[in-house]
């Protein structure tokens, strides 16, 4: 699975090395694995699988269809109509924040979070924070990767178990 | 399928009638009656799907997955590594570029191209104009909503077959 996934040094900033899955989603074969993966781990009874923006929806729509679930989608500032639930937190270089639309989770759905990489776990424990304010029951959260020796995996909370396909060294 | 679609009047700007998906993503069955829609009325075989950032990537991606095809993100300037192939183009408000990785689709690829709204057609048409600088086989672009009025259909190639759920007034 490594070898569909590529590296660049300082992108988008200088320092970070940016991890590149699109070889990966272009293969039909590593697509599906890395689907069947998740849904073999995960419990069956799935209801909405949200994905963080950009390429946890990439993952997570799939997923959630695969899992005849519902998918929902995670955004950026700005990007959802209405009033959404909001959170901000810090980033590795500069702060973010992520909505999710007000009715997106009713209360007591089996839901599953996706994104494509576990590094600081900044995005991944904010998104967590946010799904559960809708007082829902968290099944999981999906990575594609996870880098060694960042702490992301730390700063999760401990009860919600964590579902990796590959670990590399960062 | 229209009643899973909400409308939100002047957003993200001023005149804007924004029209909302993801009542229709979080409800299974309608998921899965869309992409079985477009699978059934596309070619069988399809070498790659191209979804447009972000929306297109939520429809784009099951559809790859279930066509057992890959995925291939368009994404908006500064998200892609290395040195991806671009186009700009002007838009309702403002201008935009395209973005699609310089060794994503090889030459002869059999590629679909999906988006969630077919509207005045700028960002669709630029996509195709950039697909196709590729040298694929572009068998078609496939929209969920079309936006009657707008001249959205007139602004693409008429050389495209265009696939669509469902037509509304704008």
């Amino acid at each position: 699975m490594a070898s569909h996934i590529d590296t660049y040094q300082d992108f988008p900033e200088p320092g970070v090395l940016f991890r590149d899955i699109t070889p990966l989603l272009r293969d039909p074969e590593s697509f599906h694995a890395v689907i069947g993966h998740w849904s073999a781990i995960l419990p069956e009874q799935v209801d909405l699988v949200v994905g963080v923006e950009a390429r946890g929806f990439v993952l997570g729509a799939p997923l959630a269809y695969e899992m005849g679930a519902g998918f929902i989608p995670a955004r950026k500032a700005g990007k959802l109509p209405g009033a959404p639930r909001s959170i901000s937190y810090d980033l590795e270089y500069g702060s973010a924040q992520i909505e999710i639309a007000v009715d997106a989770l009713p209360r007591g759905a089996r839901v599953v979070v996706v994104d494509d990489l576990l590094a600081t776990g900044g995005t991944a424990a904010a998104t967590i924070e946010l799904v559960r304010r809708f007082d829902v029951e968290l099944l999981g959260v999906s990575f594609l990767l996870e880098l060694e020796g960042l702490g992301g995996r730390d700063r999760l909370p401990a009860d919600v178990p964590v579902v990796t396909v590959e670990s590399v060294p960062n």
